[in-house]
């Protein structure tokens, strides 16, 4: 067996364990489908348990790991950047928004619960995240002040001048020419800062120190670019079977991407080396960050 | 004068100055219109200072004093919570949910901004609400856990099994008869669990200690369900100007209500009695309880 691929099994191996036990925990986390009222919970869990590759619990997880903290410390604010994330692909999807009918192969939230319904599980998630993550309790009055921090810097990553405001632009940009520079905002916003938030809630509360939280934060950058690029090309020659989701929306809905701005090939290769960068950030932190450095270089070749 | 004008009299000057204060500290934690991307802000804006009684920050802040707390200890808390209460009334108004044109006499977000923007906005308030509570960072120790506690306490508070608890059990009984333990259910969901987690929020971050933080929250419950009945009461024979919203709105959205289920004279009588029962519970607290006390008496006798 040649090297590559054993790194290759590696990584999957990694991930899948990583999965399962994010898995285990947003069921622990998460009110059960009889809990009162049923309407809500049942909705809620409707779209955590739809699936996703549960990446945003597994970078704050990998991030932990890398700066020598244990997986449990960071297992509620992991579920909670999950919930974040479920909330704003079900707020995306409302008929005002995307009006997307599929999500992960399954129809949206909307479909299935009306879109009150919709709205509500939407909020729901976004709120019950907060309080996962003010739970995540230590007796070191240090790690207090890091979940703080946490809640800060995600609410940031989130907020009116983050996600949302990522949203806003995409919203505004459709059927719209759009240079690479409002593109770079919509991307690094809708996508990036969430993805940077969870790396640096994983450091921050495994105790990194300033050197660690700054090299892992230009590899959160670096990966979130590389991340969608990668997005953007499979939405035009992805596999949707595969996917789990339809290919094509971005052209149906006019949406601005890297391929339709740069061309498909320079997309690519920007894509590489942004991956690869990612990769380079962390080299110092040595072999507790291979982990993240492997996703990176995966993450640019995906295929779903 | 008698003695009851000038009581009277103190705490409208009280609610005044208390009002005021509030209304700086929002225009300070809020973002600038300007900032990018600044719909998203004007919408935030537009709805943050629409008017309203800003009941919660001010009940946070008479807890804080109550306790022998400071204003300026609680004000970032006190302003998550309006902000809270904003994104509430702005979901809630929207199409899917009650569909209002109009609220604090003003067209609603979704019709000035559309429905994109005002679901937006609404997520916006309650995410920038958390970051706002992790900001009020203290030097002691026991402060930030203090910090911790109330946003979990505020986000149970606000979620599924809370104000959105309320309202999806609100939303399940449009145009059905409800029995007075699911009409409790409803509003003590959708407005007491709020109130409580102000009064509480307001007290844990003065360093309450247990015997008060129970006397005030018993407070808390009674002020709450005198409060809801003084509304249902005011929207069937309410002064429309002067409470700067259209009444007659439950009996077109067929809501269940206090009146409705008990009558008039009997709601008139139970929100009465509640007021004076919240008044009583914070008696042992002494003079600096007062504000919260004549709070609890004028709430029931409000016509606005």
């Amino acid at each position: 067996m040649k090297k590559g691929d054993n790194t290759i099994f590696c990584l999957k191996d990694y991930m899948l364990c990583k999965k399962e036990r994010v898995e285990k925990a947003l069921e622990r986390f998460l009110p059960g489908e009889d809990t009162y009222p049923p309407a809500i919970h049942k909705a809620m869990r409707y779209s955590i348990f739809a699936g996703g590759k549960r990446l945003r619990p597994i970078l704050a997880i990998a991030a932990a790991e890398a700066v020598g903290g244990h997986e449990e410390w960071v297992m509620p604010a992991a579920c909670a950047l999950e919930f974040i994330h479920t909330y704003s692909l079900i707020h995306d999807d409302l008929p005002a928004m995307d009006n997307a009918d599929y999500r992960r192969a399954k129809p949206t939230s909307h479909l299935v619960f009306g879109e009150a319904m919709a709205v509500l599980a939407g909020d729901a998630l976004l709120t019950e995240a907060f309080k996962l993550m003010a739970s995540s309790l230590f007796t070191e009055a240090a790690k207090e002040r890091a979940v703080l921090q946490v809640i800060k810097e995600v609410a940031e990553a989130v907020g009116s001048r983050g996600l949302i405001g990522g949203q806003v632009v995409d919203l505004e940009s459709e059927s719209k020419l759009v240079d690479e520079e409002t593109l770079f905002y919509i991307h690094s916003h809708k996508t990036g800062k969430l993805f940077c938030a969870s790396v640096r809630a994983g450091a921050l509360l495994a105790g990194a120190d300033e050197r660690q939280l700054a090299c892992l934060t230009r590899y959160a950058e670096n990966f979130g670019l590389a991340f969608q690029i990668r997005d953007d090309i499979l939405d035009i020659e992805g596999n949707s079977k595969k996917m789990g989701k339809s290919v094509g929306n971005d052209a149906r809905l006019k949406k601005a991407t890297y391929p339709c701005l740069l061309g498909l090939e320079r997309a690519r290769k920007v894509g590489k080396e942004a991956g690869e960068r990612a990769a380079e950030q962390i080299r110092e932190l040595g072999e507790n960050a291979r982990p993240l450095q492997e996703l990176a270089l995966f993450i640019i070749k995906r295929d779903f």
